[in-house]
């Protein structure tokens, strides 16, 4: 009789796998591409599969036998969105996960300030790491083309040098806390209106100077870990599975060695899926089906259509090596890098950041009268009349929606500055409850709210008036696009009442996009604000009282009517398209861009924003007069602050080139900087471009192109008011 | 007009704290201690009361301001326990925690092979940190005091050696991988009736000889992280707060530098639970409550009431600051540890871990006409009976309950061995679905499954009857005592009508407890199997084959009958008590200790396992005649393999003191070894333990005591069955 000695073997083996070398996939002091070697080395097809599709709805599979970790993504970019459940969009009610909320991206960019990007990007980062998410959804740097679009909020504006000075260190931030930002929606997903199927036809000038200069910084300058691909089509393929820009522009020319994740459910076609550059394919709901059961996360179209795909010989191995290799890398990068930090999450210094972006996003747009500042003590009784001063402005808006451990509403911080009994508020008109994907009209009655709110103006010594929009659908929220441009829920009747009712009422709106002003030159002084996160009251005080000097700059220009914004004035099939396409008929002239050259006056201006002090700006000068194309142009200026308190201005660069072969806007942004200067203050500021920043895309060599010639260098604080001009010539 | 330079201030404090030093706390380089006094300086109060109770069903809160990880604990100990909703207990459905079964415990025991041990706690520690859980709930070491406990499967056996140099290996794997071990339930909780607030009598030796040698092993040796608080009474106070346990002896004797964790829901009172030990406090239902709404976790013993008593200078500063003090610990030593594995998630390494215990641990009882092995191909048809050999075994029995990757059954392992064809199943009879609280008895026929499997029997060459207890409520399982001691679901039965049908006919029990064997005499083979987890099918299939020579032994006693059982033959008062007290009449004579010093021979005695081949022990020798108290004994002897197969014998190493002042048990396990034998090979065996090991506990002192004098050295290969003696002298 003859018995096997497993018993020795198995003593002796594990033994000798405790003494065992640490394989090099977990050796952090091996470089990074030799790992990611070693681990896709020893994984099965399967497990390669695996990493390419979610497992839930915000969670794709690591490696587990090899203790690869999963991916966890969530919902930026304004905070850490809540737990759900594995398999549900409904919060999962955990309790430790009430975030700090960061105002929106529109506040963001209307600072100006890299420097509060790099901070946004850090805390943010702090707060995703500390919830143990390894990708961070969000920035999005998806262009400002019409503000019906129901998701501007989430974005940096109407210029791609503005949003790309902007994205770069936020992604540099978020990443530098071992957390991956994840730049989207790649790309032209300007609306929400059809964008799931919308394709766009845009020309590939102003493709590659509008729609791309942001993802394109994100990758060059923000090193971005990885992508999002939008829901709509290009050239009548899905963004998340389009072979020209996935495989030719973002992975060829711009060399992304992240991972291009897809919108949840925007993949269509595993053929595109597998070919055409997508890496991880999340979502539920794909495929017009509604539930797990029907559509389960195994049969995705980078699961088992792919798995069965790679092993009967129709997608070569290395289709599905590179995407592995990626999301590897991803991995790496984040929860297996050396030394990553803890993060923390909701502490005093993310409040404070936040608090310090909201107050420097705030955009003074009218200051009659000195309206502004609102010393505290100067008056008796302050009516704060509209619902935006009590209404969380966190909740809502679709996948940016959040569970905050604090918000600050406006009313509250004017308490909390001016005192109770200094303050009156009415709410003035209602909208309904937020409900996500229908609309809910109060039930309240509007002539009795406005009766009431009059009433109080009345009693005042001013009023401050804080509506806007609302996170509600069909206003500025994920989804649908905005049915009009004008104020929803009677506000403008109510504004009116109130001017006739009390002539010192200043408007405070808080939106993520421009809306009609009607009554815009009967009030004395309005306020742009913005969806200002938890400390959104605080700022907002601070700025009304004077503790702070307000410095805010539009990111995008305010039309006085829809009619004269570009998009919408070539009519339906440039907005919103015909429902299968649409055309950007206005091609690069988005934004300023379209004002300056149609010579459109606006209501206000692309960049522009009050100060309680004033500035000069001079001495504009550059350092050469002729330039070969290789040059950098060093651009010298001074600003001054000609009042009297301390407080930033702007200065803000703009190119024109006055003789081109091909059509160019009449100015474009290529520089600027904040300068904060003491009363009677002046600084000396350098900015440096190189002649390439002045090129455009020519088509008809498919490349960037500087033709030689004249260009005039144009220094102003807002597109709409150039102080300055040189003119440099480039051979 | 003067406003505030907040804007500056903000930027500057922005990249001040970018350049900042790292805090002593996050500084891995700083020593353990100092860290901990680090963050403790900078905690508030209220950070400081977060650490110490539950905020979800399984986690506590860290110090998310300050980047401290929460704390997620997950039941063990035989595999990692499925996600759970927040708030509730069934699980949340998520598709990534399907985990690998590893043996239970007494399986473990019965290897009696520490090497195994650590092997089972680096693999299930892995597969705890690859589910970012960072303390394992066990594992448990509790004494098997009586057969009828509904959780004796969960602990490590009879013997308090046994289970020390079990438990110790399994703390040193699991904590090696950055996850802190728990053991539990400290202490005395030796059944599950009336555990949550039976009060236990027992003599202090026993306490000090029976019940906690394991944990002070744990301790002491095994530098255990952390341990929970059994739910009974000592002392009329709950363990989890008790002064004695936790105070004195634990902390204070053995110096436990970790946290005590209450058993889920063991907290009472919070005056005890502030100064009697405990740090952190688990659970929900407390207090008889049964929502979360209606005892929230803020409301907990060591919540709100803890915090006002602190803040009202009822509770002194540094009771809190104790307990934050070890739960920051905890933290420092898993989550942010320096350099923590990744860990892994059911991979083959694991489950050869598991197979290799399962193999081990199985113990052959009887095995009369060389019934097995079982060689491949030697039966055209063996008929394989009863439920166990198809039902699943990791589900059940309470919180060690799992979800598992996969389960072999013994059908299944049998028929991948044999072949289908070779394989005749019948189910014999049937208990009811796995149900938690309550028995829910099957609604099939019992003579027709007996008729069915009778049929199945006269057909076949050999009977395998595969039975034994299950998880249900009332056998094997948490929460409820064993009703009886027979088998149960009517197996008595079955088994005498199978040996009329087929003599050749073999018991196979799958249990935690032994059971009555009426049919001892009339079967010809016996094979104590455990809860063998996912690997069970392969490892009884390897066994029974004969690939895999069996070497378990005995974990604890089989007594003939329920009364020659130490603790029931005392009555009630003694077993279950009187649903307030209890008193352990038959203080230290538990288990073999009972058996051998009433002289009642037991059914199988406890270290009694036989093999394959055969083996001899002989030649005993210490290294000297007479010792002092400080000596070490050294202790030698051979161990042969006579027979013909590669096995493995556990040579024990048993003391008696025949003279001694109080009363001694007839002998005591002191060490053993497992030894590997090829045929016919002999091999040296050396054993070491100190004269202190000798010592019985004192009541008169309070303290160990070794009476000098003659003591018995005797080696054997079970309780029963001792071949060798030496004397030696203790001066």
């Amino acid at each position: 009789m003859k018995y096997l000695a497993i018993v020795f073997l198995s003593v002796a083996c594990i033994t000798g796998s405790a003494q065992q070398k640490k394989p090099v996939y977990l050796d952090v002091n091996k470089p990074l591409e030799e790992r990611i070697e070693n681990a896709l080395s020893i994984m099965t097809i399967q497990e390669k599969v695996a990493l390419c599709h979610a497992q839930s709805k915000f969670s794709s599979r690591g490696v587990p036998r090899l203790g690869i970790p999963e991916v966890w993504t969530d919902d930026g970019p304004h905070g850490i969105r809540e737990e759900v459940f594995w398999d549900q969009w409904s919060g999962a009610n955990w309790s430790n996960d009430s975030c700090t909320a960061f105002p929106a991206l529109t506040s963001l960019a209307a600072t100006f300030n890299p420097a509060l990007s790099l901070a946004y990007g850090k805390a943010i980062g702090e707060e995703a790491r500390y919830r143990n998410k390894n990708v961070l959804l969000g920035p999005g740097v998806n262009i400002y083309r019409i503000p019906l679009n129901g998701r501007n909020f989430e974005y940096l504006g109407e210029d791609p040098l503005l949003s790309s000075r902007m994205v770069v260190p936020y992604i540099q931030g978020v990443q530098s806390i071992g957390v991956a930002a994840c730049v989207k929606h790649y790309a032209l997903n300007n609306q929400e209106e059809w964008r799931g199927h919308i394709n766009v036809n845009v020309s590939d000038q102003a493709l590659h100077e509008i729609y791309l200069p942001a993802f394109k910084a994100a990758v060059r300058e923000g090193k971005v870990w990885s992508l999002m691909g939008a829901y709509n089509q290009y050239k009548e393929e899905h963004c998340c599975h389009n072979g020209i820009l996935l495989n030719k522009i973002l992975k060829e020319q711009w060399k992304f060695d992240g991972v291009v994740i897809s919108d949840w459910g925007g993949v269509h076609n595993t053929d595109q899926a597998v070919k055409n550059g997508l890496d991880l394919e999340m979502g539920t709901y794909t495929n017009g089906l509604t539930t797990e059961a029907n559509f389960p996360y195994s049969e995705y179209y980078l699961a088992r259509p792919f798995l069965t795909g790679v092993q009967d010989g129709k997608y070569d191995i290395e289709l599905l090596n590179d995407k592995a290799r990626r999301i590897l890398r991803l991995i790496f990068r984040t929860t297996m890098s050396a030394d990553r930090p803890y993060g923390s999450f909701v502490t005093p210094e993310h409040s404070e950041v936040a608090r310090n972006i909201a107050q420097e996003g705030i955009v003074l747009l009218k200051n009659n009268t000195r309206f502004f500042p609102v010393p505290v003590g100067k008056y008796k009784k302050i009516a704060v009349i509209g619902e935006n001063a009590t209404r969380s402005l966190v909740v809502g808006g679709g996948s940016s929606s959040l569970k905050v451990a604090y918000e600050i509403s406006p009313l509250q911080g004017l308490i909390n500055k001016y005192g109770k009994q200094q303050i009156d508020y009415s709410r003035g008109y209602a909208s309904g409850p937020a409900v996500y994907g229908r609309e809910e009209p109060s039930k309240l009655n509007p002539d009795s709210l406005l009766a009431t709110a009059i009433a109080v103006a009345r009693n005042a010594d001013i009023v401050l008036f804080i509506g806007g929009l609302n996170k509600n659908h069909f206003q500025d929220c994920e989804g649908g696009d905005r049915q009009s441009f004008g104020l929803p829920f009677g506000q403008d009747k109510l504004i009116d009442a109130l001017i006739k009712a009390n002539k010192n009422t200043a408007v405070i709106l808080l939106s993520g996009n421009a809306v009609a002003m009607p009554w815009e030159a009967r009030v004395p002084a309005i306020i742009q604000g913005w969806y200002l996160g938890s400390e959104a009251g605080n700022a907002l005080a601070d700025v009304i009282s004077g503790e702070v000097n307000p410095s805010g700059k539009l990111p995008f220009s305010f039309p006085k009517s829809l009619e004269d914004n570009a998009a919408y004035s070539f009519g339906k099939l440039s907005y919103p398209g015909d429902s299968i396409n649409q055309y950007y008929k206005e091609g690069i002239l988005v934004g300023y861009r379209w004002f300056d050259t149609k010579k459109i006056t606006p209501q206000y201006a692309f960049g522009f924003g009050l100060s309680y002090t004033t500035f000069e700006l001079g001495d504009l000068a550059a350092n050469k007069n002729t330039y070969t194309k290789s040059d950098s142009i060093l651009v010298k200026f001074t600003v001054k602050n000609t009042g009297n308190a301390a407080g930033a201005e702007v200065a803000q660069l703009y190119v024109s080139d006055p003789v081109c072969s091909v059509l160019r806007p009449a100015k474009e942004l290529k520089a600027f900087e904040k300068v904060f200067l003491e009363p009677g203050e002046t600084k000396t500021v350098s900015l440096k471009l190189t002649v390439a920043d002045l090129a455009f895309f020519d088509e008809r060599i498919n490349d960037w192109n500087v033709e030689p010639g004249e260009f005039s260098l144009k220094l102003g604080n807002s597109s709409g008011n150039i102080s300055q001009s040189v003119t440099i010539n480039v051979k």
